[in-house]
């Protein structure tokens, strides 16, 4: 049985590069036989957040789409690039209308810069976001430098060295995804 | 010659409760002989960032009023809760249209919860931020643990504890701003 | 099948008072049916990393018998302590030596302080070294602030208050613990 | 007057790279006309911290060297490279054994890696660690990736993209240092 995943990407700015990592990770995802549902924030376009979700008396059929896409899904991958050092503002502004949509599921974190670091800081930062979400987050981190020159613009690898390290990543999210899944049905959170 | 001190407030909840903190620090500073400017984000309405400032051909008033403030301070004081461990993406968003108008200013850090922990963690990103930022923050946090019970919404402790506290995050601001605004001075990088 | 847990102490310091987070930790384990080790770092006085583990030609009694307890066990509790705001080097010092053995291991965050704050910030460091160490951490962390007040010199709860939180916080890690478990018996990366 | 500024290296391992930084940036500091005292901890094989300088009756002769050093320093500069993406024990080991040494002095953060990202990873945490500590950090990280072929073992660049770099962060700590300096002396807490 495949597996749901969420991908998370995080910026709105009419330049953005990072777009591509969340193609190119959505493409590998499908060839991998799994079902991504890649969440845009510019497709939302979430205001600066006043009420959470649950608080909500009647949510915007948007809100509901991203409620059942992370209640549903069986990991969550973010694609975060890293403003002043730290995780873009439209990344965590739109998770957090959302918290026991989370819980229980791993997630992975992709990062990717226009230099060399490829937004490993912002990624730091994301370690304490998503534990607190109750998504821990796999060890390899998918993380992509110069990413113009390393990704087209139709999410397909320029630079072929990213290949190896996409798998790598995308079998901890899984592994972790089926490990958790496989244990809810056990349990009987989770029909099968 | 008194210091232009601005205090950036990072949320706009409508139920928020650390604008008591902001409101605190306001008066304090007032009281102290110092100018503080309160930028209340729920005011500039800034949408999730595309542009920065200087990307921006014709910057709004709003965008133009922020400019000015943070050329023409002395110090930052950023007030954060803490939203899943993390800066409130309204604190980080209205920050990021800036850069280099932060350059060789000092920062202080304010944190509150409405828990225990008073938003510490959320303080400790805020020092790399603020770092990159060319803005490094001083030793002290003002860290405000169960906010609604420790100031009132018009800005008054009720906790007498944080009386202590609060002068001596404000002291090593002064210091640091005066510090640096008397060597930009002998520099010539600032008029006297 | 009782799952093996370790739990690894962060401070030797004459008068460290986080030893009594560990043995309440270690007792609590016990009473739920899984094997405790606890690692203190006095015990195994390992000097400031030259060599891994891997990389030592003959390595001591001590490290052979650290190697077996990681290797061994379902996961790992860290408890840590916060020196000026970061994780203590005895803590970091002591994992360092190893990292193939965490590898597909959950963990959790036990932290403490003297003061109000628990530890927390040292936590967040956590967040991420653990990410490395390819053993994410589960959401709940058992934070105990004022720990000479909390928890008696025999690792007995003073504070009652800590019952549940302790509860939550190693439901999920046996939780996680028991997930991974079962699928690498599942996958043939473990016997049964 | 120069600036006396203290440059604490964070590795105690034989096959050790940094330590290349740290001699760069020692000849450096006295080829820009200031005095640097480097501390490397192997020559002060400090054990893991037990008690603290001011909480020892009789400190060594290294302890109070160290605590000389920097009391009468105007900055400190870290030099750390990146253990599971954190600070490397042997440098907040050897940091922790002092604290009001440290206080109104600024600090500047080099960082190295033998890959890409150059431990950036760990000087984030060390803009926390040295806040704390009451030395803010400076904007500017010097951050040195593929160490070994950046420079030679003697401390001289093979990389010159690293020549600027370098001018620019330690310009930025003597900046802040004789702003700092200058005003104590105006306040009267330095002598002249």
């Amino acid at each position: 049985m495949s597996l749901n995943i969420a991908i998370v990407y995080g910026s709105v700015r009419s330049e953005r590069k990072g777009i591509r990592v969340a193609k190119f990770l959505e493409k590998k995802i499908i060839q991998r036989g799994n079902n991504p549902s890649l969440i845009d924030p510019m497709e939302y376009s979430l205001p600066l957040l006043d009420k959470q979700f649950f608080e909500t008396e009647k949510p915007s059929a948007k809100l509901k789409k991203l409620h059942n896409i992370f209640l549903n899904c069986d990991a969550v991958i973010v694609v975060s690039g890293e403003y002043n050092n730290s995780i873009p503002p439209a990344l965590t502004n739109l998770m957090d209308y959302f918290y026991d949509e989370y819980e229980w599921k791993p997630s992975g974190i992709a990062c990717y810069s226009s230099g060399n670091y490829a937004g490993v800081r912002a990624a730091m930062q994301l370690r304490a976001f998503l534990g607190e979400l109750g998504m821990p987050s796999v060890r390899k981190i998918f993380s992509v430098p110069k990413v113009s020159e390393s990704i087209s613009d139709k999410g397909e690898l320029i630079s072929k060295e990213l290949e190896k390290s996409s798998e790598q990543f995308l079998e901890q999210v899984e592994w972790y995804a089926q490990a958790v899944k496989d244990y809810k049905i056990k349990k009987g959170m989770l029909q099968a």
